[in-house]
């Protein structure tokens, strides 16, 4: 595998490449959060990014990285801030992008990447169905596959989110994210352990999905078969990439439980005014669980996303605006 | 009344005071919410100010100015963000703090109050009833007392946020601040005139506390008894040196309806993934509404809070995390 994997100096690269396209995205502290776990925590805010999610740092990595001329369209499949990064990403280069896209996905993604231009194939979900459905697209419509994260230049670009925390926060003791294919803990790994080999990374993941905590457990490259967690951007399993990112330079997983994640959402808006989504929450999950470094330590939590559903999430209950 | 009104050369001093001791907030962008409104929209996010809104720059502007020895007490009343703001200013400066609080007021407010040091006084809610009990409690604890908007030091420290706003985006067309007793409305255009004549200067209000509207329409200041608004922080009626700065320095008030700012509210969490208060949501609202300048037009807001009952908001409902 090794020569298919990105490097630090990859890292780098895509931070000089993405650097015009992207949103520098603030570091934000809570003084009240940071009360709560005993730590001091840095929160770098993906969910302020273009498209609402960290995705868009790899999605755009790679198409500057195509000619338009030659590949006009891309493809992938995602159940949701991938393939609205990537049609992001292909139009502002000028492509088309499809997106093939499970049914259960969060519907304000399917919007998203509506809203972005790309063109929406359903398939139902689960791994084996979107290769398959992937597959039929390509045969009608042949484009470059950009997988949403076993793939060298979109984990690059992911781990570009890192380097800026730490260009900012140098000192940090535990950097964490969350886990679900592993393109983000991969990047934010070679970014984290080159620049400073003390600093532990810790991926986070929801008990119901732990195949990355398995997976580093066992030394084996594990997977889970259609997920129920609430965190609908971590349902994949870890990619072949990702793993050997995890296995080598990954400390530690965390998993969490469904309630945790749901209240981490609940206190990072009432700490932070923060809105993320349940995939970002893991990590807030860990630390409020006291799971990430120990007391005193200083924590950058990435916040991966902010597309929530604000009618499907539990404590954010539909309603339209009442009639007053 | 001259004498007693800040210049713009006391927002520029209270500038220099407060520096070290505030956040220097984001400006935050939406292309969601730009689409939505023809406009470009720039909100300065006070709702990450300590304290969880602008309320901290004009306390902490007061109390810089009073001696801890000689005034070992501030003694204020206030539906929330002021009182605990300065508890909070009151505690960095070693000084005690006292604050008359209606009973109606939003119990996470409350609380905050509470953690930040102060002694919390219950009263009915009202004017009347406020003022009422702030001279009982200063009969028997002699203090400074430190009016949340009708106080020339309070008023300068809020005009600092559009003064950093308009630093970083010196060539908007419209400012717009919600107005309750008119602190941040009045320092904001004494800011904003100084800096620039032809920005107008934009004040919002819920139509069922619309005192500065009815003021600035007749000429004559008017009051309100106890509205009926979701927006906690504008029940007040405005103060005496904020009607003088509404009446010569203010364009326009805006009125908008209850159904309005929980809509706003809700808009600003999807666009933005930020939680602002029913308060901060006026501006918002009327932004939304088209009332805030021209299609084209560059548009500043100040996001005055984000201090919310989460098991009270209208779409945001209680429930403790689901047992999973």
């Amino acid at each position: 595998m090794a020569d298919f994997l990105p490097t630090f100096a990859d890292v780098v690269a895509a931070a000089a490449r993405i650097g015009p396209h992207i949103v520098r995205t603030s570091v934000m502290r809570s003084a009240a959060f940071d009360a709560r776990v005993g730590r001091q925590v840095f929160f770098k805010c993906e969910n302020l990014q273009t498209g609402g999610a960290f995705k868009y740092r790899g999605a755009i990595n790679t198409v500057l990285q195509l000619d338009p001329a030659r590949t006009p369209l891309v493809v992938t499949h995602s159940s949701g801030n991938h393939g609205n990064a990537l049609a992001l990403a292909a139009r502002a280069r000028g492509m088309r992008a499809i997106v093939v896209v499970p049914r259960d996905s969060a519907r304000s993604k399917i919007a998203n990447i509506e809203a972005a231009g790309a063109r929406i194939e359903f398939c139902e979900p689960g791994l084996a169905a979107r290769e398959q459905k992937l597959k039929e697209v390509l045969a009608r419509d042949p484009g470059e596959v950009v997988h949403p994260f076993d793939d060298a230049r979109i984990i690059a670009g992911q781990g570009t989110a890192v380097l800026e925390l730490l260009a900012e926060h140098s000192d940090l003791d535990v950097v964490s994210t969350p886990v679900g294919g592993g393109g983000l803990i991969g990047g934010s790994a070679l970014a984290a352990k080159a620049l400073s080999p003390r600093i532990r990374v810790v991926g986070a993941e929801p008990a119901n999905a732990d195949d990355a905590f398995r997976s580093l457990k066992t030394g084996t490259r594990c997977s889970v078969q259609v997920p129920d967690t609430i965190a609908d951007g971590l349902r994949g399993s870890i990619g072949a990439r990702n793993f050997e990112l995890l296995r080598t330079l990954v400390d530690d997983v965390i998993t969490v439980s469904e309630a945790q994640i749901v209240e981490a959402m609940r206190i990072t808006l009432q700490d932070l005014k923060l809105l993320i989504e349940p995939s970002s929450a893991v990590a807030v999950a860990a630390a409020l669980a006291g799971q990430l470094g120990k007391q005193g330590d200083r924590v950058g939590i990435v916040l991966s996303g902010g597309n929530v559903d604000l009618d499907q999430c539990p404590f954010l209950r539909g309603a339209a605006a009442p009639a007053m």
